[in-house]
């Protein structure tokens, strides 16, 4: 019965950000507004300043939660340079998790918990801060087999910190989820622009709201883009394949499919408390994992449980 | 030398629009807001009401610029019960034009001008009214070999008169133009939102932003979707071929060439004045066509020729 009331947890842990732009600046400016003890390090003097200039100490030696905020191709040599306690827990931002577990988990063993926040936009950079970013976004957090849960609570506890609900993944499915709701949606939206394109400038002139959404993700760098496709090659193939699996059905089955997906995501996501139920996971890698695969989030954590949902139905 | 300025074109005739919901009503509701006479009919006595209370005469006697407002299924019988003046003019704003042109088209030979405003919104009906709906938006118009020229320009001043820019067209090319911008984006959105409920409750719970807009117009009506495509199948099929052929290129050849339109595009659309190119054209159906099918827009008509623009570059 240690589970009935919130006890006091252990005293958060300092929080050291490497890279300050978007996704990073942000993170370490809505922890520095949670009352968190934030430094920080960036490669550019500007995003450092812009940092410093949000209560951000700025350092080379990083401690606490050492969180790895710089793009996929930049993340194994990251912390070079950098002097990193080794009692710290390091985790990632990055879009995919199967690759960075490979080179920046070898490196860190069970001291790396590898996370994902589903959130950022088509802007970069320090000047695209924004301390609301990661409020009601999810965020993935990954429990391997050998992940080190102390760990992990600590990591999820600085997701919780700014206003994500955090899903608890392992690095295989995250990357076989995010291939179907991210990367494929980016592929797609290249084609459709692609072949409007081929189809000439009067079908672009007559292009409106459809297109428009449709080909929205197709404005973002496509070197960021393509370093996220080609870093979650297999899963993104699989999904695609699936995408090209309902595009040869019969057209108004495919629509009604379409939409039914559609209306409940939508519902799912807009109903608040109603269609959700509320339930705790005990501190143990396979009830935290069977929440997330059931379409679950960690709202809470207590000293022996954690608090969240699933969607009902 | 009689277009060096601007002269006072006819009268403008009266509009009658049948069918007051979202598109519909919104043009009558723009038109008496822009002082041109407008009557209107719905088989939907709040449809008449809610019409009536923005000025709109309502009667079952038709005459002037006669508009069919109505959903494609509809648009054969929606005149049944009406009187229609053997002088009118008769337009639609479904959304494909060769099927139109091929039944309304037959019923009213020369007097039947196709036509197609780019704009509309998930919502419908009469309580989706906006009388802004077509400010800026693209209005295709079409001109087929036998179309008497004089009725194709009172089709478009209505379609000016409301604030949209006016794109000529054959109803061929205009299918084939939406069917790339429009059919297919909602096939694409339909077959991502039902792969990604193959994939399961994680991947819809790690849904963000990408998702969002990939899957916006499965959202739509399924029954209004599945109109809009099965009449329009041959040019969706081609449209659709076009977005697989480049789904198997390499994905960083595919992410750029995405990449390139889609900048393009978004350049075009919010440059203004510059990158576009000032023109007039001739009352003349082949400098008309040669206008719309180089993306340009009509946006004024005077009494000897039209004034607008075409993309540069």
């Amino acid at each position: 019965m240690t589970a009935e009331f919130p006890v006091p947890t252990m005293p958060a842990p300092p929080v050291a950000v490497v890279g300050l732009g978007q996704l990073g600046g942000s993170l370490a400016a809505a922890l520095v507004g949670a009352g968190r003890q934030v430094s920080g390090w960036d490669v550019d003097p500007a995003a450092r300043a812009a940092a410093e200039s949000r209560g951000v100490q700025i350092t080379r030696e990083l401690s606490g939660v050492v969180v790895l905020a710089v793009p996929l191709p930049a993340m194994t040599t990251a912390l070079d340079g950098l002097t990193v306690d080794p009692d710290a827990t390091v985790t990632d931002l990055g879009s995919v998790k199967t690759s960075v577990l490979r080179t920046v988990g070898a490196a860190y063993g069970s001291r790396f918990v590898g996370g994902h926040p589903m959130c950022g936009t088509e802007r970069s950079g320090h000047t695209a801060v924004d301390p609301d970013l990661f409020t009601g976004a999810r965020w993935a957090v990954c429990l391997e087999p050998d992940t080190d849960l102390r760990r992990w609570l600590r990591v999820a506890e600085v997701a919780l910190a700014v206003g994500a609900e955090v899903v608890p993944v392992t690095a295989a499915e995250h990357d076989a989820a995010v291939a179907a709701v991210s990367q494929v949606p980016h592929l797609l939206a290249a084609a459709l622009a692609a072949a409007a394109g081929d189809a000439g400038p009067l079908a672009l002139s007559l292009a409106a709201g459809s297109f428009r959404d449709g080909t929205r993700v197709a404005g973002s760098d496509p070197d960021f883009v393509t370093a996220m496709v080609e870093g979650n090659s297999g899963p993104t193939a699989a999904a695609l394949a699936r995408v090209q699996e309902r595009l040869i059905r019969p057209w108004p089955e495919l629509i009604a499919a379409g939409h039914t997906v559609a209306a409940a995501h939508t519902t799912g996501r807009t109903a608040g408390p109603t269609g959700r139920r509320a339930l705790r996971a005990p501190l143990d890698r396979a009830a935290l994992l069977a929440l997330g695969r059931a379409g679950g989030v960690v709202t809470h954590r207590r000293a022996a449980f954690v608090e969240g949902w699933v969607p009902e139905g």
